[in-house]
């Protein structure tokens, strides 16, 4: 007898199995095939699966079913099977930052070519939206997470999840892919010499954002290494530069200097505003540059010189890394720094 | 005999419920609760999922293993169970329109906010891409969707899932959301003649941007009551004027007008940007006010003069009829149109 229960429990157990993991019990269009076609579940299921035995008749049956009910099999199914999703997970701080729209675009265009679909979340840098975020993305079970200037870097360090980090430096396991942000700072100031700036200003981004802080680094560097001067305008935000940026230049006279790095460019769209508004020729008294070559510093008068980091190039670097470590693969080097280039338009 | 196998059925039957579709028996971390805590798994199942007698003692026990062990429930085993996730799929034509992406990042949050994820597809305007975000939705089992600009009438007409459609008019079952677009068109056709522009062009959107196509309407509805000509530029594409501005203008001198009204914002500071270059006074000798009241119009210089479309009133629309739709509430109204309004800045 107990061999006859415990064939009936396996009998029993496959099915649910099948019907629960692959398919689950409550999931309609299962079953509209097997109505559709008088085919059993199981025989369905087996040729969906291709996990048995289906008679060449039968498979001709479902396929022309499956067609015709437009049936398209149960992915959370298939996760819960695996317990793992085919979704990856991206945190981004802000879409209002067009370099931070453009990536979102690009990451998930790039993981979509690579059969991964995406799950948002945008924290506008809440530290609890970030929090609620990974949360979630745990609940979900993605295959991996690409972040972008965390502030849970001791939350992310416990995450089992492969975990690809842009820009900000989580601890010494988990991958930080960045633009060399310190070497823009270091063309910027090159540039702005080069178009014989004497009197030279650097727009410094909030000292939270470490990127804007590399390329200062690197402004900061050339400066020394050509023994030149410079002054320092102090952001205290990013994205909302726009709505205070006359409380963050005070009662300074920017007007007043011939060469201008700003820590982004859509700040520094909103300095070249600022300057022509105030009757400054630019790039003839003043000359401006920015970072990031983000579209917007194509649509401005006059357009914007730039650092550009690759949206691109980041985009693949992230993408491909975090599937990589998915699939097992063990990377040992953890700092990918992608080349940044001068892009000179109408500001310089 | 026949009782007991079927009792032993029945109760292997309800671990698989348990194990399969509420946590999957391969997931690590409800054995990991077990392991912890010495308590069996049907246990700690009862507790997660409160579906039966747990003693206050084991209580006690699981919920501080489940604290220490940062235990997330699996929320695709939830999706099985329910044959539905917690997901919504957007689907949107591009980020790098600021438009889009601020309502992207408005979606996400108000999605948040009423505890569904968001998985995004961005699609360029491609057709192939679309078709394969709808596949793909459908095999997450989304809760509903909000679309933007679809091109796949037909396919949106056969979902089973709720729908709610950004601009473009679907069907008559369903709903649609957009600005007042005629309104809107309106709106810049009375504000060019109140600020006293007499020689007028329009630059008109692609035909298939439906939304454009309203403004366009709506601009000459109005100049038909005021008994005006203008004169009108087409332009065949959306987000990528940038690169075939020259192309579209054509050897058309739009340097002769004194009041311009374009279909979008983007390509409105595009317009701005060609007009100053060749040296014309904004807003003297030539008024300029575009659509959207995206944050590019705020950026350039002059500032642009827009017809404002709230993204965030709109985005609260699109999100709260999808989840009225989702929790099977019957919407009569299929065509919600969002009040539009002037925001007069430098370039007018």
């Amino acid at each position: 007898m107990t061999h006859i229960v415990i064939r009936v429990v396996n009998i029993f157990f496959n099915h649910c199995v099948t019907c629960y993991t692959e398919e689950g019990a409550i999931d309609s269009s299962i079953r509209d095939i097997s109505k559709a076609t008088g085919l059993s579940i199981a025989t369905i299921s087996r040729y969906i699966n291709d996990s048995g035995y289906v008679s060449s008749e039968s498979a001709e049956v479902i396929k022309k079913a499956i067609k015709e009910l437009d049936y398209v099999p149960n992915e959370n199914a298939r996760a819960v099977f695996k317990n793992s999703s085919n979704l990856i997970g991206i945190v981004v701080s802000s879409l209002s930052n067009p370099f931070f729209a453009e990536m979102t675009m690009h990451l998930e265009e790039k993981a979509q070519e690579r059969g991964y679909g995406v799950i948002l979340f945008t924290t506008n840098d809440d530290i609890d939206k970030e929090r609620e975020a990974i949360r979630l993305l745990k609940g979900y079970r993605v295959k991996g997470i690409i972040t972008t200037r965390t502030q849970l870097k001791s939350e992310m360090s416990k995450l089992k999840t492969p975990i690809v980090s842009f820009e900000t430096e989580v601890n010494d396991k988990i991958i930080t892919v960045a633009a060399d942000n310190f070497k823009g700072g270091q063309l910027a100031l090159k540039h702005l010499l080069e178009r014989g700036c004497k009197k030279i200003l650097h727009i410094r981004g909030p000292k939270s954002f470490e990127a804007a802080e590399l390329r200062y680094l690197g402004f900061k560097d050339e400066a020394k290494r050509q023994n030149v001067n410079f002054d320092i305008v102090q952001f205290d935000s990013d994205f909302h530069v726009a709505y205070n940026l006359e409380e963050n230049i005070g009662d300074k006279d920017i007007t007043e200097y011939d060469g201008i790095f700003v820590f982004n460019d859509i700040a520094a769209v909103l300095i070249l505003r600022y300057l022509l508004k105030r009757g400054v020729n630019i790039p003839k008294e003043t000359k401006v540059i920015g970072f990031d070559n983000s579209y917007i510093g194509g649509l401005s008068y006059p357009s914007l010189t730039t650092i550009e980091q690759s949206v691109d190039g980041i985009a693949s670097k992230c993408i491909n890394l975090l599937l990589d470590l998915v699939e097992g693969k063990n990377i040992k080097e953890k700092r990918f720094y992608d080349p940044v280039k001068l892009i000179q338009r109408e500001s310089t």
